[in-house]
């Protein structure tokens, strides 16, 4: 599986030019791609700006030399290249596996371009098998988690070193068990009206592109 | 204006009854019922348990021994009294004033019943007068600042001791001149969606009566 993540890392790069923002996204497939990026600034002399989505992605990034810039410090990302943990024939997905979805859909939402980069295992044709994260505020979680339980969508706090897993923002994430999302766009449309709610892991019509890794090379599925 | 705020207070007061679980809310008007409530526990030997509203609330609730709880120790509280910048007709209202709307409006959430005291200078035909606050996460604020500006929102960053003020969950907060808010309901909803937008100001269809101060006294209106 790492070949592929590495084959569609590097792939993506491709996509990468002189005197671009560049938005790094978080998780081991994107950490590929953030790797090519240092190797292309250290020797082909690569011109380019990033912001990230996570303080991991900045750690790496900060270590590979590549300039850093806070999101608030630019107009908006020419181009974002993140993992996503589901995505679909309508190129939706579902994002946060790596606890860091609040500030990728940020970052997403202020980039003119974004691009997913998979192995063959993330493509569904409906989502939902991977549960979806949800972040909320800690204050009323456990009110917010009982409303979840009473919906049937099985939540579970995201856990970490068995203690409650706490994001960047100092948020809980919930994690929905629900196997198949019929709609997602009106449970899109839910989640964003709850209150407690910060943000959640539907990515809908945010990208342009996805790199699929496979055994025989990557695949583009464009919309 | 100040004892139209008592007279309110006093009154709402009214409608706690022994074993109640009650919200206390937060600002100058509230301030005064959770004085009455701490004077009728200290005269009356009430019998009640409270979750706040806010870090201000909390202290001024310890200060008069009114027992507490954390609204996630709790399954719902009975009644919450809380003030309001602005309310209407419908009983639809403005709130976080004083930058505590995100507790405010999870401890609504999980309110069985929810009453306004205001004095009579909050209540208005059409909101927006008062500027709308909207809570935002910290990353991502400058672009949202701008993203409100070219709405055409007037946004202007709250400020506390020459400081942006940051909210007890950490944020930010943006407060927007809107003047007149025609449609409510679907600017609601557009800031329920809009990325890096934690909760705002607009609390529609929370509340089930808001009693209001008059000179001449208190005025109750109800749904």
């Amino acid at each position: 599986m790492s070949n592929l993540k590495q084959q569609v890392g590097i792939k993506a790069a491709e996509f990468v030019k002189d005197g671009m923002i560049l938005g790094l996204g978080t998780g081991s497939t994107a950490a590929y791609f953030v790797d090519e990026i240092g190797r292309r600034i250290q020797e082909e002399g690569l011109q380019i700006t990033a912001v990230t989505t996570s303080s991991v992605t900045y750690a790496q990034a900060q270590e590979l030399g590549i300039p850093l810039k806070g999101i608030d410090e630019v107009e908006a990302v020419d181009l974002t290249i993140d993992g996503a943990d589901e995505v679909d024939g309508s190129l939706n997905g579902i994002k946060g596996g790596g606890g860091a979805l609040l500030m990728e859909k940020i970052v997403a939402t202020n980039s003119k371009d974004c691009i997913w980069i998979v192995d063959e295992s993330k493509v569904v044709e409906t989502l939902g098998a991977f549960k979806l994260p949800v972040e909320v505020v800690q204050y009323g979680a456990e009110n917010l988690f009982r409303y979840f339980e009473n919906k049937g969508y099985h939540p579970s706090f995201r856990q970490k070193n068995n203690q409650r897993y706490v994001t960047d923002m100092k948020n809980f994430i919930i994690d929905l068990d629900l196997k198949k999302i019929e709609d997602a766009q009106s449970l899109a449309a839910e989640l964003d009206t709850t209150v407690g709610v910060v943000e959640h892991g539907l990515f809908l019509n945010m990208i342009s592109k996805v790199i699929v890794g496979h055994e025989d090379g990557p695949e583009i599925i464009e919309k």
